[in-house]
This record gives C-alpha cells, sequence and structure tokens, in this order.
C-alpha cells in the first residue's frame, strides 16, 4: 500500500508570483499532490462561454514543475453568478418553502436538468484540457455533496423529477396507494400529478411518503454525480474521487460510491466532536483538542468499505476551524496522529485542508499549514515528520478485521423519518456499538447492507436496520458466522410498513417483537448480566433461548445457533459485558483499553493512538498525549 | 349510569374478509360499540360526486349482526386530495404565513365557506343513508378539533371572515378603535376593510386585536361543528358527540358541547406526560408508565361539565403511542386502571384506540388491542377483565363533588395572549389547584364561568378568571358558598383591558391589586403559614381580612365572609395547607393521601386508584401498582 | 450641571378634562417637563392630509401654564394605517423574507424614501407649529431606533439603496470583489446590479458582504434621522435628542448622536437583567428587583460620550415593566437609585416612564407614576423624594474619569458575523472589562473608537476593537497613556479581512497572534498569577515582555512600554488582578468594594450605590439595600 500526503491548494488565491515558492515548500515537506480548482468557476469562465484556463494551466504546471501532482476538482459545488441568470429556477427550495439563494456555495437543485447540462459542458471543458496531463493524480467530483443540508431540495424541480422517478417505481397510482397505505387518512392520490413533495403538511406526512422521497432524493446524487463521471472516464484514465463530509446520511455513499475508483472523506475531529457528536459534557470536555477517539476511525472503515478498499482523508484538520459552534486549537501531535490514524486504517493519501489560511471570506478563521502572511503553522512540521516517517515504513496492506458491522444509509433515513423515542439516531447507534467495539481493542470492518458473504468475518453486528435485504438474510441463514441483530434490524418493509410476520422475522430465530419502548433520557432498563438498555427496549416473545435477561427476568438477548437478537440499546457497560461473551464465544481475543487508547491492526503491525490528554501506559509502554505507537504484530 | 366499552375500527384498512371475526372477537371481549368512519372520505367519495356506500353499508351490517354497535364519524378532518383541486384556498395558513397543505390530515381552515359546504353535503349523504339505522349508537362530528395547532388560520378566508364578524360585533370603527385603545401607537383603523390577522407584526400585537381574533377563531370551530349538526339532527335521532383532545384550550368546549348530546375526549396518559405537562424530571420518571395522576381525572371531570353530565372515553391508550417524544409501555393494569377511573368519574363509555394496530402510515407505532398480525396485544385482556368487571358492578349515578373549579377557555387564550410572565399559562394554574384538591382526597367538579348558582358545592375555586361574568358575579355576592378567586382572577375585561376601578373588583371585598409581579424559576414569596408563591405575586392594598401572609408581613389572602382572594400561584405545599385550613372552614373532609394514590366518589362508592409504581397502603388496604379498589361510601 | 425630573405622558390617551390636574400633579411631583406625541400619528392627521393639531396645541398649553415643559417627538416611529396604502412597500422585511406588517409600531424599512419624504412632512409641519412655542424644552425623533430588532431590512428598498450605497463606496465591481475576497467560493460579481442582501444563502455568506450590509444598515439610520435634524433645525433652537434603547447595537450611535444636541437613553434595570445579559442564575437572582449593577452606569458613560458630554435618560423604569420574559416589581428605593446613579454619572434629567400606567393596549401591565385609577403608584413618592434631594444638591459638572473604555459599534456587528466561539460577543466583552473595573471602585469613561487623544485618562481599555482607527493608532504610539488591547484587537481589516501583517500589528509591540481557540463553556486557561481566561485564548508569538502567563506558561499578556496587549478573555478573577496591577502601575487608586456597592465620582463628590438586598457596611458606613449615600471627595 502507497502512503501520501496532499494538501488543498487555491492558486487562484494568491498572487502568481508566489506559487512556484509555494510549489518547492510543498516538495519540501514531503507532499505529493494538491488538489485544486473545486471553487473556481467564476474564474475558469468569467462570464458565460468566455473560458480562462490559462492562470490554470499554468498553476497546474508549476506545481508539476516542482513534482507535486494534482487532484482537479469539477467546480460544480459553486456555480457562477452569472449562472442563476440562465437558470433563476436552478435554487434549492428549503422545507419551509424559501429558495437558498447565492452567496456562499452548494446553490443548486440536484433535480434541476439544466443545471446538470451546465455541469457536464464545465466537465468536458475540463477533462478535455487536463484528461491527460501528467501531473494529473485524480479528479474529484463537485465538493461535500449533502453538506449543508443540501440534499434534500422543496423546489418545483424535485417535484417534477419525484413524480417521474415515483412513476417509474410504482407504475400504477393504486400501486402506491396500496404500499403507501394512502387509505389510512384519506391520502388516496388519482395520479402522479397530485403528489406533492412532503413538506409543510398539517402533522407529519406518510413515513412512506418521506421514506420514497429520501430514496428519490439519493438516487438524485446519484445521478448527478454520474452525469459527471460518465464525461470524465470518457477524457481520462485518472482515478475519480469525491470527497464525502463526516455524518453526511442524506444519500446512500455506497451507491454514490460505485460509479467511483476511490472514496475520501473530510476528517474535521474537532469540529465534529464541538457541533455533530452526541456525548456528555464531560466526555467532550477530555476530548477539546484532540476529537472524539471514535468518530474519525469509524470513517476510515466506513470509506474503506465505500471505496472498496481504495480511501483517502481528502481534507484533515491542520488546527482550529471555523464553523464549530467552538473552535479550539488540536494539542500538539493530533496533526501527525490524526495521519497515521488515517494510514493505519487503510487510508492510501491523507491531504490537509488546506496549504495557507486565507485572510478573506468564510474560512479566513480556518487553520491551513501555513498562516496568512506565509509562516509556517504548527502543523506544518507535524505534517513534515508524518512525510519523513510514511517513507521509513514499509508499504502493507490492511488486515482482514475479525469483526463487520452493517451501515446502510436508508436506515439513518427511515429513523429520521420515524425516531418513534426523540433521540433515536441511527448513526449514533452504529456509532455507539462500533465504539464498543474498539473499546475491546478491535479492529472493524464496515460493510454494505447488500453484502452476500458474511464469511469473511467472525462476528458481525447489524444494529437497526430497517430491511434485511434478501442476500444478507441467505448469508445470515447460512449460518457460519456470529451475526448480532437488533433493536429495531428488519422491523421495516421497503415501503415503510411493519411486516407481517412481525419483526424481526430472522432465519432459524423463534422471537416476535411484541411491542416496543422508547425511553426519556434517564430512564433505563438494567440487565442482569451489567448495563442497561437505554433509548429503546422491545419486549419479546417466542422460544428462542434467552442469553441476557433484563434485571426483572424478561429477554434482553436472544439466540439460536450464530444468530443473536438483542432487545434494546445497550449502554456503554452493557455493550462492554456483551462484546466480551460475543468475542468468546466467536473465538476473538479481545482487550480492556484505557479510557482514551486506542488500537488498530494492519496486515504487519498493530498501531495505539493515545487520544487521552494524559499519558496512557499500556502493556508496559508508555504512549504520550496524542502520541502514536506501532510494533510488528 | 350505563357503563360500557367500545373501540375504534377502520374496516377500510383491513380486508373483508376479517371483518366477520373482527367483529365476534370485539363482542367475546365484551366490546358494545365500534366507532368507524372518520377518516374515510377517500373512500366513501373516491372521485367528487362518485359515492361508494357499499363497503360501509356492509361494514356496519356485519358489526350489527355480531352485536357491535357504531359510533359512526363524519369524515371532514380528511378532505380528499380531490377537495383541494376544487378549493385550492380552503387550507389554513399559519402563523408565519406557510399553506398547510395535504399529506396528513386536518388540512382546511374552519372559515373556508366553500369547506363548510362540502362538508354539509357529505354528512348530509351519511346521514340520510345511516340515520336510522339500528347498530347506529351515535354520531361523532370529525375529529379531534384543534389538534395539531388548527384552530386557529391565518388565511385570506380567515382574514374576510374575521373583518365580518368584527363589524358584526363593534358595529362601528370608532367602537372598535376606542374599545381596543388603538390610540395607543397610532393603531386607529378608518374601516374594517382596514384590519388584518394579528400575526407578523414588528412587535406584539394589541392584545385586544388578538383577543377577537381568538374569540372569533373559537366561534369558527362552534359554527363549522353546528355545520353539521344540523344536519345530523334533521336525519337522525342518534345522539352527537365530538371527540375533544387533551390539553386543547384553542376552542371553547363549552360553547361546541352546547350543541352536542354527549361530550368525549381522547385519553393518552402516557403520550400528555411526556409532550404536554409541565413538571420536574423526577415527576416525569416516576409516573413514565402510569401517567400523571391527575391529568386523566381533570378532563374527565371538565368533560362531565362541557356533556351536562354525559361524556364518554372515546379514544384510551392501550399501549404505547407513537407520537410522544418518547413513548414507553404502560405499567401492567393500566389499560384496566385508566377505563375504571374514568368510570367512577362517571363516564358511559370507554373507547379503547384502536383494535387493531395498523402497520403502515403515519400511526403504525401506535399499539392496538390487537398486534399487527391480529394476536393479542396486552392490553386486549385488560378490556376483557373491565368488561366483565362492569357487568358485575351495580349502576350508579356520579356524585355531586363538595369542591368546584370554574374553567374557562377565554383566560386561557388571555393569558396566553399576556402571560407576563415566561412560564404563566391558565391550565397549568388550573391543573396545579386541581392537584392540592385531588391529593386531599377531594372529589372535583369542573365548571363554566357563567355558571349562576354555586349553591350546589361548599367550596369554589376560580383562579385567573380573566373576566368575572355577571351571574357568577351575582352568585359570589350571594354569598352561600366559599369562594376563592385570585390570582388574576377579573383582572381584565372583555375588551382585553384593565378595568378601572381596579382588579379585582369582588363584592364587598375591599381589596385592590395595587401591583403585580411575575417571577423566574427559582424565585419565590414565602408564605407564613407553609409553602410559598411562585410564578405570580401581586401586592394589595385594601381593608379587607388578611388570613394568609407572606413570611415578611403582606397579604398572601384576604377574604371577607365566605369570599377569598389569593395572592398569587401557591407551590404544592402552600396549596397543601391552604385547601386543609379552607376546606374545614366549608365543613369538608380532607384526606392526606401517599404519593400516587388518588380517590373518586360515586354515589355509592368510594374508589382509589394508585398511580404509583409500587404498592401504596392506605387506611389499612395494599393497592398494587397500578391497581383499582372500591369499596361502599 | 442643571438635573431635572420628566415624565413621559400621553395626553391623547386621557380625556381633556383630566390634564389639567396631570399637569398640577406633576408639578407637586416637582417634574420640570413632559415628553408627548412621539406615537400620535394619528392623531395628528387622522387621514392623509388633514391635521388635526387643535388638541396637541391644548395639551402643551395646559402643560406649560401648570409650569410643565414638553419634549415633542415626532410621531415616525408609528405611522398610522393609511400610510401603507400610500406606500405599500415601506414595510421592513425580516431575514426570512417575510414583511412586518402593522399593528404594533415601528413597522417602516429606513430605506424606504417615500416613507422618508412622509416623515419630513410631519415633521416640518410640527417644527413649523411648534419649534418656538415657549415650553418646549427639546425635540425628540422618531423613538428607540433599532427596537425590535427594526435596523435591519431585506427589503426590495433596502436592496436597492445598499446598490447605490456600494456603487458609491467601491466605485468599481472589480475593487468590491477583490476587497471581499469574493473568488473564494466563485463569489465574483460582474455588476452591483447583481448583488442581493446577504440572507437565505445556503450557508453563511461571505462576512465582508454581511459587513457591508451592517455597515450601509447603520447608515440608513443615520440618514433617517438627519432627514429629522435638517428640518427641525431650520425651524427651531431647541435642543435636538433621540431616546436610545439599552443593549442596541446594530447602528453606530456615535454617527446618530453627532447629528443630536443630547444623547439619551431608555433605562429598564430589571427588564434587561431579565432579557438581555449574560449572567449566571445566582447573579440573576440575586439582583433580581435591584438590575445588574453595572448595566445601568455602562449606558450612563457611553451616553455621556455619544451626547459629548449632554445627556438624560429619557425613560426610568418606575415598576415592573411588561415585556421582559418576567417582570419582579424593584425593591423600594430602586426608581431612587436609579435616578441618583444616573445623576452622579452626569444626567441632566431623569424622565419616569410613564406619569400613569394606560390600562388598555400593548403596554398595559408597565407601570407609571401613577396607577390606571390615578392613584399614587409606588414610585411617585420616590421621584418626589428625588426632586426634593435635586433642589437641595449644589450643582456639579461630572469628573474626567482615570480609566476609559472604548466602544465600538462596527466591532459588535463583526463579532455577531464571525463570532468564532458561539458565545463570543462584543457588548458582552466590554461589559465584563467594564465591571471589572467598577468593582475595583473606578469611575469609566466610555470613549469612541476614533479618538484621537487619549491623554485625558491613566489608562484605556480597547478590547475586541475590529479595526484600530488611524488616529487612535497615533494615539497609542504616542505613549502617554497605558492601554490595554486585546483580545482580537485590530484583528481585521476595514473589510472583514486578516490583515497581514498579521495582529495585533500595535506600535513598538513585538507580538503576532499565531492562532486562536474558542473554548466552550467550562473550558478554561489558568492563569499564573490568578483567574482563567475562558471564551476565548491566543496563542502570541514574538519578543515582546511577558507581564502574565497561563499556568502552563504562556504568555497571557505582554507589553511594551505603556502598551498591553490582553491574549484572551479574562473571567472576574483574572480582571480583578489584572485591573489592580494596572491601575497601580499607572498610578490609579483601587478600592476592593463588597457585592453590590458600586462608586462614583462626580467634581464634587463620591456617590455610593448598593445595588444587594441586604445593607453593605464599607468604610464604616453601612448602606441600606437600595441605599444612595454621596459625601465630598
Ligand atoms: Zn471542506
Ligand atoms: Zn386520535
Ligand atoms: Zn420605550
Amino acid at each position: 500500500m502507497n502512503r501520501q500526503l496532499g494538501v488543498c491548494y487555491y492558486p487562484e488565491h494568491w498572487p502568481e508570483e508566489i506559487w512556484a515558492e509555494d510549489a518547492r515548500r510543498m516538495a519540501d515537506t514531503g507532499i505529493a499532490w494538491a488538489r485544486i480548482g473545486e471553487f473556481a468557476w467564476s474564474r475558469m469562465e468569467p462570464e458565460p462561454g468566455r473560458l480562462d484556463w490559462g492562470w490554470l494551466d499554468r498553476a497546474i504546471d508549476t506545481l508539476h514543475a516542482a513534482g507535486v501532482g494534482v487532484v482537479l476538482g469539477t467546480p460544480t459545488a459553486t456555480p457562477p453568478r452569472w449562472m442563476l441568470d440562465r437558470h433563476p429556477d436552478m435554487l434549492a427550495v428549503d422545507a419551509q418553502g424559501r429558495p437558498r439563494g447565492f452567496g456562499s456555495r452548494r446553490h443548486y437543485c440536484f433535480s434541476h436538468a439544466g443545471y446538470v447540462q451546465e455541469c457536464r459542458r464545465i466537465v468536458t471543458l475540463m477533462a478535455e484540457r487536463y484528461g491527460r496531463h501528467p501531473g494529473l493524480v485524480a479528479w474529484q467530483t463537485d465538493n461535500e455533496y449533502g453538506c449543508h443540508d443540501t440534499t434534500l431540495s422543496y423546489s418545483a424541480a424535485a417535484r417534477a423529477a419525484f413524480r417521474d422517478w415515483l412513476a417509474q417505481r410504482y407504475q400504477s397510482i393504486d400501486k402506491l396507494n396500496r404500499d403507501w397505505g394512502n387509505v389510512f387518512w384519506s391520502m388516496d392520490y388519482a395520479s402522479f400529478e397530485q403528489i406533492g413533495l412532503p413538506n409543510l403538511t398539517v402533522t407529519e406526512p406518510n413515513p412512506a411518503h418521506v421514506m420514497a422521497f429520501r430514496r428519490f432524493s439519493s438516487d438524485q446524487v446519484v445521478r448527478f454525480n454520474r452525469a459527471q463521471t460518465e464525461v470524465l472516464r470518457r477524457h481520462s484514465d485518472a482515478p475519480l474521487v469525491h470527497n464525502y463530509m463526516g455524518r453526511i446520511t442524506e444519500f446512500d455513499h455506497w451507491a454514490v460510491g460505485a460509479d467511483l475508483d476511490i472514496a475520501s472523506w473530510d476528517s474535521y475531529p474537532l469540529g465534529f466532536l464541538s457541533d455533530r457528536l452526541e456525548a456528555t459534557p464531560e466526555h467532550k470536555a477530555a476530548y477539546l483538542r484532540q476529537g472524539d477517539p471514535d468518530m474519525q476511525a469509524f470513517h476510515h472503515d466506513l470509506y474503506r468499505g465505500v471505496g472498496r478498499g481504495r480511501w483517502w482523508v481528502m481534507e484533515q484538520q491542520p488546527g482550529p476551524v471555523n464553523w464549530a459552534p467552538w473552535n479550539p486549537a488540536p494539542l500538539p501531535g493530533m496533526a501527525r496522529l490524526w495521519a497515521w490514524e488515517a494510514f493505519a486504517h487503510g487510508a492510501e493519501a491523507v491531504s490537509y485542508f488546506r496549504w495557507r489560511q486565507a485572510p478573506m471570506a468564510q474560512e479566513q478563521m480556518h487553520a491551513g499549514l501555513l498562516r496568512p502572511d506565509s509562516a509556517p503553522a504548527p502543523a506544518l512540521a507535524e505534517a513534515a515528520q508524518v512525510a519523513r516517517e510514511i517513507a521509513d515504513m514499509p508499504e502493507v496492506d490492511p488486515a482482514r478485521a475479525p469483526v463487520a458491522l452493517v451501515f446502510d444509509y436508508a436506515s439513518a433515513w427511515a429513523w429520521e423519518i420515524q425516531p418513534q423515542g426523540a433521540d433515536f439516531d441511527y448513526f449514533r447507534l452504529a456509532l455507539a456499538v462500533y465504539r464498543g467495539l474498539r473499546k475491546a481493542g478491535l479492529s472493524v470492518d464496515i460493510i454494505a447492507p447488500g453484502t452476500a458473504d458474511l464469511s469473511p468475518w467472525k462476528l458481525v453486528f447489524a444494529p437497526g436496520l430497517m430491511t434485511l435485504p434478501g442476500a444478507l438474510r441467505q448469508a445470515i441463514a447460512a449460518g457460519q458466522t456470529t451475526v448480532v441483530a437488533g433493536p429495531r434490524t428488519n422491523s421495516k418493509t421497503e415501503e415503510f410498513a411493519i411486516p407481517v410476520p412481525l419483526p424481526p422475522a430472522l432465519p432459524g430465530l423463534d422471537v416476535v417483537v411484541d411491542r416496543v419502548e422508547s425511553l426519556p433520557p434517564g430512564a433505563q432498563v438494567p440487565l442482569a448480566q451489567g448495563g442497561a438498555f437505554a433509548h429503546w427496549f422491545e419486549h419479546l416473545d417466542g422460544s428462542a433461548a434467552v442469553v441476557q435477561a433484563t434485571a426483572d427476568g424478561r429477554p434482553a438477548m436472544v439466540a439460536s445457533g450464530k444468530l443473536f437478537y438483542l432487545a434494546g440499546w445497550p449502554d456503554a457497560a452493557a455493550l462492554g459485558q456483551m462484546v466480551r461473551a460475543l468475542c468468546e464465544g466467536a473465538g476473538i481475543a479481545t482487550e480492556d483499553l484505557p479510557e482514551g487508547l486506542r488500537l488498530r491492526d494492519t496486515a504487519g503491525h498493530r498501531f495505539a493512538f493515545n487520544y487521552a490528554a494524559h499519558p496512557v501506559t499500556w502493556q508496559g509502554r508508555e504512549i504520550a498525549p496524542a502520541g502514536v505507537a506501532w510494533w510488528p504484530r
């Protein structure tokens, strides 16, 4: 495996006089390539049809001359102002009915055919011009699909496209009425033309209606991206990448990823801890300058899956960012730790965002490797250290993990549509299970719901999976792998109805969910073997063997052979004892890691990462705060 | 008194093949009638003017054949999709100016004349067809008026109707300007046509303007309902019912109820505890699976009043619901306790919602008496037990309670418009007083503000009554009953002005509210006799005798003869000692009940209900959690 | 210095029969003048063009005859309803795109040329009629500019005016693109006509765009006010005043004040404590009925500066108000204390709001000096006491304070646009520093950012000043005064970019902010000399002397000569020790005041004010709660 450092660079932001010096300093730092171009449409095409490639030609050549390649971004996340004169109706519309206007970025609706055509046009021009450039490392399509809540649009364009999508999916309006249960509140439609988008209803809309809209909206992202990949493949052999943003679940990354060669994501550990993680204040305080110890690894493992083994960090936080509610500075060493953690999880490249802090516009408070005055920012030395270290390391392949976690975007939509308990969130549940596995020292693979063969893993978790796909059902039925389903697994049909026979309806497991309870904060169901259920508890009926019970004797986990069903949302203590017990049964060794320490095994090495703000001693090794250690397995 | 069980049933949701079996099982359970039809307009009239009564004929006949009657709902809460093509402007508009669209229910504006006419048409057709059917037990008009905040609409139809209403009420624009005090901020109008709805103003609109809009909006509900009752009475002798929803105060239930024969309400104790009750986290945790011990009884007593003695529970929660922030399961026994509590308060019928859990659409996570697979859900056995028990009980009449509480919807509007302290809420105040009475073991009648004769009660509370109606003033002046007014009682004219002479201006009581204070959470005014005022404190002037004082010697309650005025919002401890003292003075025996226990006296029996999650012993009797006990008085 | 009492009076609210008695009672109370007229447009001009001055003539004459002068308000804050028929597009539009309608007050957009012309017309008529009236004391323009968030408007009128303003400021669109850094996300414009208002963008708009809009919006207030002052000066020699509202920072009061003769503000200590002060619950509880001990003084000192020495309290809270979340009553004595505190800070007049509590409309729960029934409210006696006391006091001039604080409206906009930490607020920072100075017993002057001469003060604080103006830079460079800059001081250019060389770039101080951290609640950076930084911490580089360090040895305050730079937001303990040390260095004596006590020095006296709810003893004097004491210096 090839390990590289990259950096995000915006030549259009800086005087051309300093480009060569920038390139030289990049090379000196050990940076292999720069991502450029992804927000520069207004400089590529200042007026409709008037193209200006000169500056970009020179920028690419300057970098290339210094030995720095380019990852070239298509600029479609930032249509220029003139685009709106050509397509006044291209804007997305929010759920309150307000157009989301020009003046920042991502101001377009995925369903607007005219804008998709404009994207094809500019991408064609770029691909023709740069598709064979020797400095070209890869293409990035657009930027952070779905960021700023942009997947869903309630525009007229989206409504028209949704009706077409529905007509294709259901073929007859009677089928749609039946599948959605529209009889329920006299919601029957006489034609597809009567169907609106599911916003601004008096009370909640039919969840089947919303689910269809969510599937449609995800499909529109896939279509939008594919319009670009089709063009790029025609003119270039460079690999295609998109940079996903952390904890964006509004579209199916597995589906977008299928059209790309490499998955990448934008890793902002401190920003994410501040703005998108459920955690106690104590947890957030303990990891204030390090980030959550499992959030990055989760995404690394997810995108390794999405990229079918090939993945990058396209944007790596180097210092304080500008966009979280609070923006502290990383502990010294974290810019190195984060990079090494990515490599340990199999990343081929880690690219810092950004080369030099921009003194202007929206992100002027976002740190770079250089300060705005071109002096080194603290992360520059850490990046250089990583570059030296990876030069010394042998290339390795990631090891297959003993444990896998199924991650499914449709389930995220389902439980957002119908949480049933206000704090039930699919990503949160998946991350909680993942965290439980990591605390036991395990490496984890994250796999798609359509996975048909579970034999590579000894133990597979599939919590909260809305619908069990046929292939996965057969893999479970094969019975070769220990599988832990539940809670809520297989509790809905694809049309968002409760299946009859009742859930979980798992092969060979005689158990039925008789009723479910969501629990407010503070309410718990203690378990006999330790820990408790919080958030969620299911009352089970059936003859399956009870392997864990509540303190008052009700089933908490049942099993048949290698198939387990979990009747609630386990807290950390419950997960701890369950993971130990299940791993023991599956023949997997576990560790009891100190707070803040995490492990990751590659084919040849075991890596340890200390996310704590204090030194941690483990198996005789003391690891400093923000410290990384590795040794042969 | 006749006691019956009912159930809510939706034949249109199920294959016709299972209707007969459903009916048989209902009868076997002891269910006397099913409420049907209230959301089925799209199946009664699939296209405008094309009526399909066949399925409904057969459903009613099938139930009737099994000995199960029907309460037939008019389907006007769910106009079909085609209705919007006929009346595109029929939608309500929210306070932000957004139409509240199709896709759920209650998508209509009460003021839209065209839609009212459509309702008259469909109700006429139903009444003509089923008005004399032998299985018909009663009619339900529409469903849960005001649910989902639907009483107020800011539509063009509402604005036009409001102007007419104002013209009728004030006759001249000068009178309106004077009555509202429009001189205040140059808000004078030159004609009724200049008056808008009181939304989207820069800062708060004139409270007199809002109060008029609130009175108008309530009147529109009365008018809407009356359009249906006029039709139904022409074609049917069955009693007319509406099912009110818990803690809906946006329209005057006394006024709607005057056009009906029976009041009913929809009782969801766990949902209400979760989503519409102010309480400490400890209180909510203690009653998580039982519901608040006073919320149901309050509504029972309220609707006994609204129904002039005749009232039902139309929808009784049988298990977890789907719509509250969190949805736990009831303790075993609660589905029985809730039913018995309703009967003890005088209900003629309790109807569980719903027969079978629907696997589709919005309420698929709402439990029924049956699971979606037709297996019994836990409440089925409890319902059957209640059926057996009521068969064994003698019929009884409810007893007149010794204490009454005045409940007035206009006051709820008034203090919502002008809380003066952010947490001052009329319903909350009324429930607090009610709870204080219940904790002393008292049965309570809830009475209308227009009540002209207080002699049936020994003690009457009238807290927070915006305006004292003339009849009630005379009843107080009569001096035969101990009356406790205040805080805020009679502090506004009907036109939302401070009356001069100043409040409370009660007959024979020389006291004036010199100034008022609202108090943030944590701020209190301790009382000399125990407890404290919270939320609200009034400085009193005058010669009336001080019967309770603050710890620093200011009047807390003054009296003259049997008339008392309370100068603040008493906390639980203050209410406890005040209720004991006042009852002693009025010759009413009180009890000191353990936490969670509540009593209710009928003509012949005393009932005890244990809302606690643990056994409670009282007067030598141990009552299990969720337990009900009764014995002859 | 002349000290007077005034009162706000609305003759149009009351029967003409009682005006003379009102005037007599005012005079008896010792009230020198009444402010009238500012909301009475609908009575001055009931129909467009039909003027009715009779009542106002008689009201002014009646007051004058009793020896009570008038401050005459222009009625432009409440355009009558007919104005909207003439100018339907005159309404402001909120950031969500909704017109802010008729029905309360301040329903106009500052940028609407037609409405400005109407204002000129009515003000001309008033000025011609009353400009030489012997009873005229002063003119008030409009009322509380900016109250109810009315400075910013997103109307079509505002957009058109903004484009003109931009064209004037930048002259070329290329310059605007460069100055704003529009290259950043392809935000380049081809013409001024393409620029929209910075609302409803997908994610945050360019801060330079928002900053320009904020400067423009402030300028529009200045222009609007100037349209009136130009008219008034033409017809009257009476001084011109505006009544600013507390903690309104959306427009530049220094700029509006430059066109006026006297600054005044509306002081509602209890309302402000409840609705617009960050403080712990304990602090808010301790000062519930007194108000924050520094909030009033801060505004007194600010408006003394804005008024170039001449300032009033135009509206003084006399009892509970109606508009805060909670509205308690002042402690007995506070209506006197607040007035005396204003006089001690140099006020020429304190005017109570209002004479008699209005029983109708929006403010009916707002106390006055009289109750609605004309009986005295508690504050009347306190006002009369103040009148007697000021008659006995010698006239004095305010003393120059030893310490000054720079206050800059543009900085308030800057950190609102880009807080970087969610709780970073400029006013809060300024008030925190001010509080630290006051706790040390100091009198403070508040000065404009353009101040060119710092020699009058021994010590000047300039925290959080977005951009250091040239004059102030030169004054600092002069080095005669101890100046404390930071945090964030001079960290942006006027076009909202990070300057290079990097901040703070202060004359003679070799230090650079290497990176900044915002800190969530609870996170702190402890300091070696005591206290800690919260909210904000800057990493400093450079050779400047470290005079305060963090507990782990990083620079917390650096200095060169008399210039200090503070690297964070000090908590109360840190401010305490820093103020003591800096004052010692600057030769200023400090005190260690007990909780709740505050001092203020005039030329001849030292005043002490006890804001605590209990007696306070200091230097042998016991001061009662709400007590005021003074003695010669
Ligand atoms: Zn990014
Ligand atoms: Zn219901
Ligand atoms: Zn005011």
